[in-house]
């Protein structure tokens, strides 16, 4: 059986691409440089100067939102904005506050209950890594010449066109990111070393960016060991788009940023806003039927151990796709039903910074637009209320986290319905996505409070009772041992 | 008044170049390298490999050499063997055991009564500097672009020619030397952090790489400022090869490279052995008489402060120059004779690795020869028990090292004669450069210890001394209150 991190299962996570999230600014940061003004077009190169301070400052916003994990793109020193491009990876960005900030955001944190995961770019480095840059100034006199895989002489690291691609094995052939030879002792314990280092810093987890990559199962189990021993309760999560059965065995990734869940449930909730002529690999958008979905999901559930499927990241938008909004059209109640899915299912959900208010965008570099904390009219609060009142009741609800699921059928066409049970507790949900108003019945053996929704939905008719769904909206109501404090309507 | 390290008017300095002075080797360096082999011509690019658990390993050796003070070539990360390109101020290079070698070398030194001062190069950087990379990577949306000083776009920073030179200011025109931008606040800053973190650590000093070319006493001020802040005792020498009044009034360094002291000393002993065709800006080599000699060496002497000139780091050899006995074509009496004047002369001794063994070279590269640990049949025990003969004259006589310096007129030409003087005690130098034997006298009123030479050199004639100078030889007696021990004659 698989072991997953208990605290995985009740965390609701929040990414932030640093450069994007807050800027604090001050004299922790170097002088003498210059950034780009905040709000800049994010298809801009260069910096904006979000800092890890400024995610400090921000934390109380963070723990009002229900978030108690906080995943961030990477943050160590690179010349890209978002950082994929490791030059030190023993060096938090000077630009984010360097490693004093990054001390600093874990204590805060931690105070909080918020846990911290990092980015970990381990398949390859950057052409201004050292031991790359070894090679371009001694060539094969380089003592790190088979840390990398160099094809022939000499290096083109910085004029590489067509005609001439770079002569060494790159991520995507990309001259600037140089595949580091996964089969070198000094490169594997290079990078365990990385991932021990800052454990022992006190971060609480991995996310690994393109661990496929990196096709050698053993490399990952000794990472997984490596990790474990130094922090047991340390998530490891893979960034592998496509069902990821192999890897989530128990010996190497407690889980992997569910992108399959993202592609449901946007294409669910989408349904005729939809835009399906986004085309992202393995991010198939196509609408779906009620029953489509439930046994698409049923069977995503199904596809690993239990465990493993509590600890999933469940996510709706990241710094690698169009902002969910952007998918669904802007339709701003597709978003609302879909974070409501989101929170009441089992896998931790994750945030993407500025989703929680309604931000928009296309593909990257457009979905990393800085957080308009300067221009308060673009914060949606109805969408920000909205999300705060879904994770309040995810916090609420062990159900939600840790309950078994089953989706009901003979619903009305365009009515989701699901229950959440623990042996104590029940947690039943209903989503309208339709455009006209459905009628469900719920057995009225139990004693059910409704506990998002309007009063005036519920009535009740002999043994049962009636919920009324408007168009567009939903009700989720829990049966308990104990009463539950309703949460006002939304 | 200038201030000076009182520990340094004591010292006697062995400079390593890392690289080629000991390799230890072993687990606590990357793994999955190649390393030239030990001894390999150093024409060749690459790493030899040598460490600073190597130096751990040889500390005794200095101990026994009379050592208490070692300059380290640069340690800090770097892709040249000579490390004088750095990429990583705050790392010590793995390939020398990173910092934590760093950290038992100075314990280990420390428990030795031995100081250890750090190569720092601050002028330039390397174009693997990461603020430098920056600017590769994002040209002017670069935060770091006034760090440097970039004349046009793109940058060359590997594909410069005669046609097309770096367009960035470098150090003499050299790509892999971009030159910061000393006027940026945050370069300031940057390195004036780079150099308290050092301190802290706990190294005693900084040897300062090319400082004059960074044109800003103010600079060099606040230079000194933070770094006897932090310890007061700390070493400040600048490698300045012509004279440097203008930087030892007491407000900038404490000493400079000497090799004025190199020239004269080199010049004066090497006599008809002199390759005087070497030429090498700022040493220069011509045959000078004993009269020019003194003359010259006691208008060096009182070019600044006697605090200063107490602390000048004298030098017989280094790694910018061919070796001392290429210079003197191989004559071993005339480098014997060096590093007998060296040893009794106001200033810090510095005897550059191998010089003691005699180890022959040409210019750098040739003259960074591994040291012949794996050939001990090249190494010369003559010169090496000379060597340790002398130093421990210096530390067993304070006049060597404090006392007033007075040389005497009417010798017999080609015979050197001076006194060192304190309250408490005189030391007498005699030294015959020339092919014939000589005769001198002292007033035997003192009561004078022959302390180096040869017992038959010495007899009395009524209320005189007279001593015998056999072709290529010397004698040093002391006077003193208390006696002291016969040192064996060589």
């Amino acid at each position: 059986m698989s072991q997953t991190p208990e605290w995985v299962k009740h965390a609701i996570f929040y990414q932030i691409f640093p450069d994007r999230f807050a800027r604090f600014g001050g004299n922790h940061l170097p002088a003498g440089i210059q950034l780009k003004p905040w709000g800049a077009d994010p298809a801009e190169q260069g910096f904006q100067g979000g800092d890890l301070y400024g995610i400090v400052d921000r934390l109380d916003y963070l723990a009002k939102l229900g978030i108690n994990a906080i995943y961030l793109n990477p943050i160590f020193s690179s010349a890209c904005n978002h950082r994929y491009h490791t030059f030190d990876y023993f060096q938090v960005d000077p630009l984010l506050g360097g490693d004093k900030a990054l001390r600093k955001l874990l204590d805060e944190a931690h105070l909080r209950g918020i846990k911290v995961m990092l980015d970990g770019v381990f398949n390859h480095a950057s052409r201004g890594f050292w031991a790359f840059h070894h090679i371009l100034e001694n060539g094969d006199d380089s003592p790190y010449l088979d840390w990398f895989l160099v094809e022939d002489w000499p290096l083109r690291p910085y004029h590489a066109d067509e005609d001439n691609p770079p002569n060494y094995q790159a991520w995507w052939g990309l001259p600037a990111l140089p595949k580091f030879n996964i089969a070198n002792p000094g490169v594997r314990n290079y990078l365990f070393e990385v991932a021990e280092y800052w454990l022992k810093f006190g971060i609480d987890g991995w996310r690994l960016d393109v661990p496929c990559e990196i096709d050698d199962d053993e490399f990952w189990r000794e990472f997984r060991r490596r990790v474990k021993a130094i922090n047991p309760e340390a998530y490891i999560c893979g960034e592998i788009w496509q069902r990821a059965t192999h890897w989530l065995q128990g010996d190497m990734f407690d889980a992997t940023m569910n992108y399959e869940f993202c592609s449901l449930t946007l294409s669910y909730f989408g349904h005729h806003a939809l835009r399906e002529d986004y085309h992202k690999n393995s991010l198939p958008l196509k609408q779906l039927s009620t029953e489509d979905f439930t046994q698409s999901i049923d069977n995503m559930v199904a596809a690993q151990d239990w465990q493993i499927t509590q600890a999933q990241f469940n996510l709706l938008g990241s710094h690698d796709m169009a902002r969910p909004l952007w998918i669904l059209r802007e339709d701003r109640h597709a978003l609302q039903q879909a974070f409501l899915f989101q929170m009441t299912m089992p896998g931790a959900p994750c945030i993407y910074y500025g989703d929680e208010i309604a931000m928009t965008g296309e593909d990257d570099p457009h979905c990393r637009a800085a957080y308009p904390w300067h221009q308060p009219e673009l914060i949606d609060q109805g969408m920000l209320a909205f999300v705060r009142a879904v994770t309040k009741l995810r916090h609420q609800f062990p159900a939600l986290r840790t309950g078994t699921l089953a989706f009901d059928s003979d619903l009305p066409e365009d009515v989701l319905g699901y229950c959440r049970t623990l042996p104590e507790q029940q947690v039943q949900v209903f989503i309208n996505r339709g455009k006209s108003s459905q009628v469900v019945m719920l057995d009225a053996d139990y004693n059910w409070h409704l506990v998002l929704g309007a009063a005036d939905q519920i009535s009740s008719r002999g043994r049962q009772i009636v919920i009324t769904l408007p168009p567009r909206r939903y009700a989720v109501l829990s049966h308990a041992a104990v009463p539950v404090a309703m949460i006002s309507g939304l």
